[in-house]
């Protein structure tokens, strides 16, 4: 689906940075510190809670070494409170959007709205040189399938967050044009697992992905999974 | 991913009914009044609330008018509370189900777990003689993707249950192998959409599905699916 994940971050200035501007800060140059605009929630879900298990601490602690050189960097993470702007912008692609403001509720980002430890527990790390996105996942009771195992919807909204990270630090604003994949084997919950997520090839305006999906040993293939992302043109409408 | 409806609606009675067993039985025998078993949560979050607009409650209408001559059915949902017997179950297929009552929290089913109108607003019904399944789904804000918009993870998830749900009447426990989406269009919030959902072949073991996503006014085709399931093996582990 559409990613606007430049606007969500609301860091242009650092997508234009991954894909090859500046040279890269090092530690942690997403941190919630940086100066955003006004209108973002500056809670930054993608650190280390109290339900973190000990593997998805560890691999936290393995990927923030990594950052140390610059060659990783953890992206951070926002239930997302988009602007009237924001919105405007939208409607530039899509004129049948919906004027949130008469809704009731405010509408958040899909992956952030469980109770800590309940649902999507995962941070994403970036390599800029080999256009790769780790995301390391942990899944919550209340992401349950058949008894014991997370749902395939919970599997497929991770694997389509990961590449949509993936597509917009390549393509900018991008839409998922289709996702496809492969269920090996159910993953129980509780368990943390690792998405490993590329881009493969840029043809003009079509990104072309891929991921596989394995628990952190990585002995067990859980998933594999391809997407095609496409580059949207702000000059035209969609609908 | 792993399908256990049967086991989550505890009905195998009914499901064998809906396969071609006994006739159908006019006007919901899909109720929670019915005598589930003990463990079973008996609040049916497929009948309508305040939230659902009224495009929701107008569709919800029509097919219960479907319904009166047994040829549709309702499906109930719950939020499932699985017995530990029902989990045992699970192990004969996967052994590395860990054990869940040494967590803290009771897993839920994932499209379940959001407040009334915040999340997963949907209700679903059969056609046996047509092996169709329609869902009829209302997005709320807190699954958002890009502004305004449904997040991509979690069209996959409705239609990835819609799947699910037509697997089991045709074919038991069963598990997704692959899901393939093609996304034309995103699906503003709140809006209500329509999965249509159908068996298309069954082969041996394998079971082979398709649903397009529609606008009620069947004007607007959001996306695409197709999807392999296959049916589990009682007297072998996957693991």
């Amino acid at each position: 689906m559409l990613r606007s994940c430049a606007l969500r971050l609301r860091t242009p200035g650092l997508v234009r940075c991954l894909r090859g501007g500046a040279p890269l800060p090092a530690r942690d140059p997403w941190s919630p510190r940086r100066s955003f605009s006004a209108e973002v929630s500056h809670v930054d879900h993608s650190l280390p809670n109290p339900s973190w298990s000990k593997d998805m601490r560890l691999l936290f602690d393995q990927f923030m070494k990594k950052s140390e050189d610059g060659s990783w960097q953890r992206l951070p993470s926002y239930k997302s409170k988009f602007s009237p702007k924001t919105e405007e912008q939208m409607k530039v692609f899509f004129s049948d959007a919906k004027p949130i403001k008469e809704q009731r509720s405010q509408p958040q980002l899909f992956p952030r709205n469980f109770e800590e430890g309940l649902g999507f527990e995962y941070v994403m790390f970036h390599n800029h040189a080999e256009d790769k996105t780790v995301c390391i996942f942990q899944g919550g009771p209340y992401l349950q399938g058949a008894p014991g195992f997370l749902h395939g919807g919970a599997i497929a909204t991770m694997i389509d967050s990961t590449f949509g990270i993936s597509a917009l630090i390549v393509g900018g604003i991008v839409m998922t044009a289709s996702l496809n994949i492969n269920f090996k084997r159910p993953i129980p919950l509780y368990s943390v697992v690792v998405i490993n997520s590329q881009v493969d090839k840029v043809e003009g305006r079509k990104l072309f992905l891929s991921c596989n999906v394995q628990s952190v040993d990585e002995k067990t293939l859980y998933s594999e999974a391809t997407s095609l992302f496409v580059k949207l043109d702000p000059k035209k409408s969609l609908t």
